[in-house]
């Protein structure tokens, strides 16, 4: 039988590039413990002597690693200098699902069904807990979405922040984080939604009356009323943006 | 007052790095929509010619693309050989939260109430569609855990595969992906709260026992049922594994 297999039986193997076993071997030091964040790496040159990898090959892995919020690279001499272990998973994340999303890898519909079960839980949680900062920062918000001349890029940019202080206020980091993230993932496509809108300013309005209802509820410490108000909200300014089916002709 | 401006007022400005600035012009590229998915990037050489950056630069920059899953590298010469726009986002946010995870970035509670928030969900809509597919991926993974040798490694992979298929089934690629990369990335933690646990076969049946009623839920079509013992089983087995409060301590 092996004498008449066909070629196809002897692809060649994958061979890992030189960068990919360098963040192997820094990824299974962190899965281990044995790197914490507040860690120094060696310097690339002695990583490349220890690994037998090019010190290209080092750099490219630092790179990799620096993109995904686990390393963080400072230039110079001295003690400050040097690559460690850092810990800024946020932007990392954002970058990640803009990208993914302006690639439709994910989908509108897809982004805005995980928006409201993300959404939903913040919500109802933040109205739970009673933390005056995040409330603070919700009032802003608000207050900045009602400047009458705003523009859209400026009132996208506080509603933005009204949803990220939601998340904030949920006391769940992973949940603030993903929520975050695919909320700024949003940014730019819902600005360029509300550009093409040619009733804005009744858009606006709406936007206005939805996020000071679904502030009261938080205020009032009605988690129910809160995820209930935040679905529909997200799931009509969906419909009105980008024409996803509304809530009301939905099964 | 500018003569006696102290010197902390003239910082040195930020210097983008080589592979930043490539970084950001593939990046704007597809966040205009210029480079979609499947499309070529230029070779190396003429890429670094247009943009002005060493080749380092770019291979640097492809590399960190590369690791997040936008751009795929396909090594020799001819029609299929170069650099591609490409849709793999998946495995990337496993890695990335998988290595977060284990630089205590996000803790297990925090990883805890984002998986019930995500995992409710998932199974509620698994319970509403009817994905033939995914329903003999969540028996064939319980039947894996029944078997009554299986070493808490498989039991664990087993038990994972029930929990990406729930995730599947409720068609939402977004929710799907964030869960998987969320139990993925639980995986080692799982395993090795496993092996520390003195009482695994008693643990073990309690597990199999609570899929089985989370699947009857999700095969009679009940979201409720569905979404509540999905929570439950998460932070029983959490409270169990990591010593999170129960939910029966919790207020």
């Amino acid at each position: 039988m092996a004498e008449n297999a066909p070629d196809s039986l002897w692809q060649p193997v994958k061979k890992a590039r030189a960068h990919e076993l360098v963040i192997e071997a820094i990824e299974d030091r962190i899965l281990s413990g044995a790197l914490q964040v507040g860690d120094a790496l060696p310097p690339e040159r002695d990583l490349s002597t220890s690994l037998e990898v090019s010190r290209a090959g080092v750099r490219e892995a630092v790179r990799v690693l620096e993109a995904q919020g686990v390393l963080r690279s400072q230039p110079g001499a001295g003690a400050t200098a040097g690559t460690f272990v850092a810990a800024l998973p946020r932007d990392a994340l954002t970058r990640f699902l803009r990208l993914h999303v302006a690639l439709s890898n994910f989908t509108i519909q897809d982004v805005t069904d995980a928006r409201v079960v993300l959404e939903r839980a913040s919500a109802a949680s933040a109205s739970r807990r009673h933390d005056d900062t995040a409330r603070s920062r919700m009032v802003e918000a608000l207050d900045r979405m009602d400047q009458p001349h705003s523009s859209r890029d400026s009132f996208n940019e506080a509603d933005t922040q009204f949803h990220l202080a939601i998340a904030e206020a949920s006391g769940s980091a992973l949940s603030a984080a993903l929520t975050a993230a695919i909320r700024s993932a949003m940014k730019v496509p819902i600005l360029r939604a509300a550009e093409r809108t040619e009733e804005w300013p009744d858009e606006a309005q709406r936007l206005r009356r939805e996020h000071r209802a679904i502030y009261a509820a938080i205020d009032e410490g009605d988690p129910a009323r809160a995820a209930d108000l935040t679905e529909a909200h997200i799931r009509r300014a969906a419909s009105v943006l980008f024409g996803l089916e509304s809530p009301d002709s939905r099964a």
